[in-house]
């Protein structure tokens, strides 16, 4: 499995190459790839890829070995929901072929992480179409961290609605939240939209308010990690932030996911855990130190919005408005 | 003139000696010296300087001399008032003396500088005084930027209050935003604070509205660059969505300003420059780059916040409430 690690862009794009499930768990771990869709589907393939390398004699041998590798990656990252629902189609794919051999099985879990990826792949397309019917001609819009190609498969999720506005014509301007700590929106988002030729501009985080003060944001697009089935959604810390001041201005908000990001059995924001992250991740940029070693650091990396913020949700079935219990649970059904 | 390298800190504590007013011109422009109040008292120190160094034979030559100083220090950033306060101050010096000699001239302009240092100082003790009174018991505050000695001469402002409520044994806790792009949070503010002791953890912007909603902040103290007669207030970036965010949660927002900051010839904050400074402050950081190098950057300095969203105004001449107008007019008067 070949990944883009994503920690080194945009100054080099070097690709990692991972042979055990082991790698691509650190891999998720370390973010050298992230983004909620793209960590589903890259444990899916470290899953495929520990069946592969498995060189057990017996079904049950293999069985304990592809579980094992199961647990591993469930421990990589706790908020985006993705990775579990990934995981759990894997695991399903062992538990509904019981009575056949290993190398069958090798061969299934494989063709499912390709299915998970080309559907992934699929639904970005389909987000990308529903969203860019939400945007104007000449619209500034405003993202936050990377929901970009680099997060996802394809086109990414937010940013598949700029990429299919900016295909349609529409000539739109985007601003990038540099996104703290890690700097996703400077590193990546960037990155991205200038390979595209769509034209951006990069901000500090704590600049977005006052662009929205002075009318030049029309509407904001986030990505997100996992929607809760009252609309509550977790995303990249600082989503909240915008969303209240997006509310203040009277700038719609919108959340852009594939259904993969849903998660009914969680009723509420309160539900989802939120990782947080190790402080060298804010006192450290670049190797450098830009604190002092003594100061006590909070570093979550993902915040709650609640779903009254939130304009609507832009998924691969459709554009979701509230009331959100009723309309997520309608359209997953 | 000797200053404190604040671009280099807390890494390095390295002194910068000061020789002729355009040094110090320089180390203003450079952020090497930074903070409204501390910037006036260095730029009516320049112009002291510049007075000393001055071997003109005639006050004609002198004057000429002089008064090119004040114009070169009145160029190095737009926000703050008080920079124009301290040099007005100083060419006010030149004015009411212009029978006098050069050397009497001289002295003044020294006796000057060093007088509008001291009501600094002495205006730091006051609003701290006053400023404490409006924090309980184990409070946990919340500020942004560096709004401390390193900005001041003696206390600072938001953090005069930290110091004084700390002194009084009331056991705060203090989050400081790290303040992108230049870090004056992360840099200045912790090591500001973990010289006196008190505790303080560091987030990166972003989070603070995720900090709010979890009902962790009680209060926010911030400082001020420039008060409008209305009581809109010109502070570092960052600032408005702070207000926006403390108003949505509840939590108090304060401005900790001397009088000095509050300029009643500007009618409301639409009329405050606000300075856009280099695209480099934000795609570099510690020598690296962050960003691609074609990505446009939007790097204005400061931001206005309404007076509407600002729960009081601390200055050194007593606690100011809305109406801001009557109120601010009146303590002046």
């Amino acid at each position: 499995v070949c990944l883009l690690d994503q920690t080194k862009l945009p100054l080099k794009e070097k690709y990692l190459e991972c042979f055990d499930y082991q790698s691509i768990a650190k891999a998720i771990k370390e973010m050298r790839i992230r983004g909620a869709p793209a960590i589903g589907v890259a444990a899916a393939f470290g899953i495929a890829l520990a069946a592969q390398n498995s060189t057990a004699k017996t079904l049950d041998e293999f069985l304990v070995e592809v579980r094992e590798a199961t647990s591993v990656l469930s421990r990589t990252r706790p908020t985006a929901v993705n990775l579990f629902r990934a995981i759990n189609r894997m695991i399903n794919i062992l538990q509904t072929n019981k009575n056949t051999d290993v190398l069958t099985l090798k061969r299934l879990l494989k063709k499912e992480a390709e299915a998970i990826a080309q559907e992934e792949e699929e639904m970005s397309q389909r987000m990308g179409e529903y969203g860019a019917t939400l945007v104007r001609k000449g619209a500034n819009i405003l993202t936050h961290c990377n929901a970009g190609a680099l997060a996802t498969v394809d086109l990414g999720t937010a940013l598949a609605v700029i990429r299919k506005a900016h295909e349609q014509g529409k000539k739109v301007h985007v601003y990038a939240d540099e996104t703290r700590p890690l700097l996703q929106g400077a590193r990546l988002t960037t990155w991205e939209l200038i390979k595209e030729g769509i034209p951006t501009t990069l901000i500090c985080d704590n600049m977005a308010g006052f662009l929205m003060q002075q009318g030049k944001v029309d509407l904001i697009l986030v990505g997100a990690d996992r929607i809760a089935a009252n609309g509550d959604v977790a995303n990249k810390i600082g989503t909240y932030s915008l969303a209240v001041l997006a509310r203040e201005h009277q700038v719609p908000f919108y959340v852009v996911a594939p259904t993969s990001t849903i998660d009914l059995a969680i009723a509420n924001g309160n539900e989802i855990p939120i990782e947080e992250r190790s402080a060298t991740e804010v006192t450290m940029i670049a190797g450098q130190r830009i604190a002092p070693e003594e100061v006590n650091i909070y570093n979550p990396a993902f915040d709650i919005t609640p779903a009254r913020y939130i304009s609507a949700i832009v998924t691969d079935r459709g554009i979701i408005r509230p009331p959100y219990t009723k309309n997520l649970a309608k359209i997953l059904s």
